[in-house]
């Protein structure tokens, strides 16, 4: 016996939103974000609500009475009764009070569906509110101003959210686009060595399964990024949220219903790594080993050649990245647990992706963990032959 | 000064799902629900997870053993692990324990974003339970079973999933379309009354908006909706549900980015007296009642005329509905501020459906308290006038 009725249910839902690249947004002087709140003009003035990373409150002069003041010049009625600041970092992912705070905030300012939800911070602070905003009333507006590299050119612009839970990297979260997001170079003054470095391995990560001319302007631009150029990170940010986003429109998935993540390449081992290492690890340091072991896999099993193999690896040497860590020699076996996760997080069969050159990507549908081993010895011995950039 | 560099994302996303009619569905001769889980052949059986109402499995002989059996027998490893039964009724929704401990069942049977999670049960378990494999991975697969007459024809063939917090009906949510929706009408054979007739205001409610034929079916069924004829009922459902359906896919605003709602019609003052009721009142009573608050609002502002209004109360009427409640009296002004709650969680301009014709909506965008007062008076005068049947 079967069905008696069907009824098939067929829709499309459009998606878009700007990524704006300027400086000193909140400078009165700048209304790139006033513009994008008045974009669509409402019946009456929107609501706003904000919060903020607790490491950019405390790297930036006056950063709260200067916001304030922007949307008092602008008339809107902001006071820090509008505003929380937020836990910086991977600990605000971790526990869901902070993601409690924000829906808080959201309630008491009565924030709905026309208002805007403004988050300012490093990738960690844009997955949590992101998250809550995500799922208050269904979906309030979000405008992200990324602060961190990492945010800026890779999380901050596309159309994920998160938390953490069981344990997991990224269990909880939804698939939402923002309403808009604000790139200001001015953050990245502030960022310590580690959160300047950190993002660049997701350039490199992109240029390496896409565009191999990116690639070389990476490694022409070493010396510039370690010194701190911001006008090259510029650059650099520009290019990659370029080509990030193009990926999210054109391949075709962008809520991921399907196995195939080439933005995932490098980000297998990176996630477990991160865990492991209770997130002393950098997201974006775990990326750049991640990226060396599967760039080594794909040298091992005979998909890309040894002088590409060795120009990637030296490449992140120069930029100070490491490309190994003990975790990969004391704890292997749960590292490589973390495909079996990875897997189960996407869900469908396993797709890895490998280089069979530089910008260009190949997918596997399995590891071998012997050739996983003699990858993370390999990159050891790369390490001691490379000791004046080790 | 203004933004140096743009970048415009754009996309759109695709969801399409089927809403099968059939009976008995946990039968082994019924293969209905097994195809749609083969429907995409992956490159493994994929994972299986239930989560059924108490309230269901308390009215249903062997309702267990019957669906371990049914996947048994088709070769899919369910067992009572892969199963939890959830409080039934709107306490689910007002409890996140309970949406903790259907994320504990995803997480324990590691269903990932290809496997199964089956909700059985009414509007709020579907609700409650869509809202956790919605945030779960960012989406995992959900096959919904609804098995009351409201959730049979509008909320179980809808994109909503949602709980209530900070004591505000759904205040958390996503729009997450499901996977495939599954209404078996041997279900509704155990409903209590309240239950049976529940639903069928919200089948008045899209007759009264969009098909004045229907109503007109309404109408002349109501006795044999009273005696609980299933035929009856399942060719009320299925018209409902299309209705409901192609009101989501032709309208063009399937996540309600605008302010105009009509599927809400009459659902302002029915929320707000389920709150004040403390969910005492179903959700389908208390739309009957918004539905005549609204309609007869419609007739005192001069919209509707009426020989119709008379119609649609006596029809309400006929089917055991009550179009009035003591909260109306007692609590008048409480309920009038659900009108902000209202415009609040939707955001945006105040939009209300009223009537000008059986089957033709027109929005308003505010309410005068004063006719609101007079309508409620004037709902009261009309029982007292239709004893027989009030
Ligand atoms: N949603 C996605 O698609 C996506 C993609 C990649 C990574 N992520 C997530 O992003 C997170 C990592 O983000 P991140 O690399 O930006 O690190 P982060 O957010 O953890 O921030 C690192 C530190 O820098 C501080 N900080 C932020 N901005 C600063 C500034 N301008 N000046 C000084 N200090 C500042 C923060 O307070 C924090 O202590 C991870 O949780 C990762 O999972 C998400
Ligand atoms: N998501 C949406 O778009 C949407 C739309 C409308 C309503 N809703 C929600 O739906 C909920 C109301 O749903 P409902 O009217 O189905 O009521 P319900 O889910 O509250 O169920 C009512 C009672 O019936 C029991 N029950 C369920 N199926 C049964 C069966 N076959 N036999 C015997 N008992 C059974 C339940 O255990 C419960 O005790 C509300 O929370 C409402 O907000 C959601
Ligand atoms: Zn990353
Ligand atoms: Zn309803």
């Amino acid at each position: 016996m079967k069905y008696q009725h069907l009824l098939q249910q067929n829709f499309q839902v459009s998606f878009n939103y700007d990524i704006i690249f300027s400086r000193s947004i909140f400078d009165v002087t700048n209304s790139s974000l006033i513009d994008v709140i008045k974009k669509e003009p409402g019946f009456q003035q929107p609501k706003i609500a904000i919060v903020i990373d607790s490491g950019v409150v405390d790297c930036t002069n006056q950063l709260i009475s200067k916001i304030i003041n922007y949307f008092n010049q602008y008339q809107f009625e902001v006071t820090e009764a509008n505003l929380i600041i937020i836990q910086g970092g991977e600990e605000v992912k971790n526990d869901p009070d902070y993601i409690e705070a924000v829906l808080q905030l959201i309630n008491n300012n009565k924030i709905d569906r026309h208002s805007f939800l403004i988050a300012i911070g490093g990738g960690a602070v844009l997955d949590a509110v992101g998250y809550a905003a995500a799922i208050a009333h269904r979906g309030v507006r979000l405008i992200r101003i990324p602060t961190t590299v990492l945010s800026q050119n890779d999380s901050g612009v596309g159309v994920k959210n998160s938390m953490n839970y069981f344990g997991k990297k990224n269990f909880l979260g939804t698939f939402a686009p923002p309403y808009a997001v604000l790139n200001d170079s001015d953050f990245l003054t502030t960022l310590n060595e580690r959160n300047w470095r950190s993002g660049i391995s997701e350039a490199i990560k992109v240029a390496l399964i896409k565009d191999v001319s990116f690639f070389d302007w990476i490694e022409n631009n070493t010396q510039a990024l370690n010194n701190r150029d911001v006008l090259v990170m510029e650059t650099l940010i520009i290019r990659c949220a370029a080509l990030h986003t193009d990926h999210i429109s054109k391949k075709g998935d962008p809520f991921e219903k399907g196995s195939s993540r080439p933005l995932d390449f490098g980000h297998w081992a990176a996630h477990k790594m991160e865990q492991l290492t209770n997130y002393e690890i950098t997201h974006g340091e775990a990326v750049a080993i991640g990226i060396a072991l599967d760039v080594t896999y794909s040298f091992l099993s005979h998909k890309i050649d040894k002088p590409s193999l060795d120009r990637i690896l030296k490449c992140f040497l120069a930029l100070g990245f490491a490309i190994t860590h003990p975790i990969l020699d004391t704890h292997l076996d749960a590292v490589i647990k973390g495909l079996d996760e990875f897997r189960e997080h996407l869900g469908g069969q396993l797709t890895i992706m490998l280089l069979s050159d530089i910008g260009t990507g190949e997918e596997v549908h399995s590891l071998s963990n012997e050739l996983i081993a003699e990858s993370v010895q390999y990159l050891y011995s790369f390490c001691l032959l490379n000791t004046e950039v080790c």
